[in-house]
């Protein structure tokens, strides 16, 4: 059974949200779960994890500051996520507002630890976006996501 | 009075209609303004222009090909489009399915040829984006696209 | 066994290193190999193998459109490339000439097909890179995402 | 006058050096130039400034958190920095480690606030890029762009 972390953070709830539904995803698909504000996550759970998915809101065309000061940290477990399953989410005000350059700034991340990420043939192909809450096409991509991210975990085992 | 060139690629129309909001745009704010589809455009009308808006769909991830191979036949103006303005507008199927991956991708090419992009705060931040046709909030983005190109283009004669 | 298959442009044959180079750590890795000119492969190609790798030159900060053309064309099978492994090289003139946003732009066309992709701890994280033709430090970066890429691909098969 | 006002962040005292290479430069082309670590600028100060540039090294593929918080912060500004001009350099250890992807990240920022950037023919398009220490070729891309930067302020007054 793969373990998915999804660490996130949200302001308005909306971003919350989201992380919730990715997570019903992969448990939905088998996986065992564990959702976390990124104010509580601490830089060892992204070893203990098969699968690490990160969720931001967009600010300024990228993902918020605090996530990003917890992925600065994580160099202390750079070489040690290598081949990791990894996803990544994210929220914005507006459609054309930044969310694909948020999920590209996550993914990145991901691929420089190493890890193993995995793009969509249908909607929202590097990540689900949600363009303020998230609606029914909103909730089918994260519920993907996380459904994508547990069976490519279980494939793949750390 | 800015010479604005808009050159595009559009197979279902929707980028066409894009385009030609665009132009609108420019016109309201002054400017003498051309669109060209990408086949019938010429390399030398680049250098005539004052300010360069490319659109196109979003075709895995990123612009057509057929306006990519445009812009790399541009390489014999290389140096001399330096100090001009431009811009990028694009269309997708979906949300979350490329379009601000498309729009940075020209602006890419923008950049490379030293020219002057400008953001907007609201809306459509990297350049206007639509779903299938363009809708009311699209045809809104288009048309400030191009006044905010044009009235840039006004302050930067070549 | 698995089948890796490299599609690749080249103008004054960096790339062309490149792609050999990245094709001897495939088979070092024990996978299959075939290298085409992007002129000289074909769609069905892409359907044919286990792990796909594009190269190309870094023109106007992206990939060269006779590329792009040829991922235009693998729309006709969308949803079939789906969990394949990939991976990207590019060439450039310049450091910071646009290296890296080639890379990335070609692995964005990755994940809209589906597949999956893998960074790496070490070097060049989205995948190698070389300005001019490829010296020790590029050879090394392209072997090592020929190995990395055929490693994955039979953890994956098709 | 134009005024530049450059905040980085730098751990090793490359960026930092970066940092006064672009200072430099603006204040070759004429410009007031005040340079600060993010540690000591304040959000009021992008206000104050005519033009305002960007530095960090690459974390994971993208600025510092540290400097994205202060970005983060700098939405009490959202509006009042439109048609103010920007740029961005970044650091990394490795070429191929993320230095454009750390740059665009900054650039996409500058742009979300409306303001104008304008890339480069020669050597870093995007803004300078140095791997490790700045060397003979990162000094004359930092003062090239401290240089640009401070002209097109010279031309665009807020």
């Amino acid at each position: 059974m793969a373990k998915v972390l999804i660490v996130y953070y949200s302001r308005t709830g909306n971003t919350e949200k989201m992380a919730e539904l990715v997570g019903e995803g992969a448990r939905e698909a088998g996986a065992e779960v564990v959702v976390k504000k990124v104010q509580e996550a601490e830089i060892a759970d992204l070893q203990e994890a098969d699968a690490i998915i990160f969720g931001s809101p967009t600010y300024y065309g990228h993902s918020a500051g605090i996530l990003r000061e917890f992925i600065d940290k994580s160099v202390v477990l750079h070489g040690k996520l290598t081949g990791k399953v990894g996803g990544a989410f994210a929220s914005s005000h507006n459609l054309g507002g930044g969310n694909e350059t948020t999920i590209r700034d996550l993914l990145d991340a991901l691929l420089v630890h190493g890890m193993v990420i995995q793009g969509s043939v249908e909607g929202d192909h590097y990540g689900p976006v949600s363009v303020g809450s998230p609606d029914r096409k909103a909730e089918t991509q994260c519920r993907s996501l996380g459904q994508r991210v547990a069976r490519l975990a279980e494939k793949l085992p750390a």
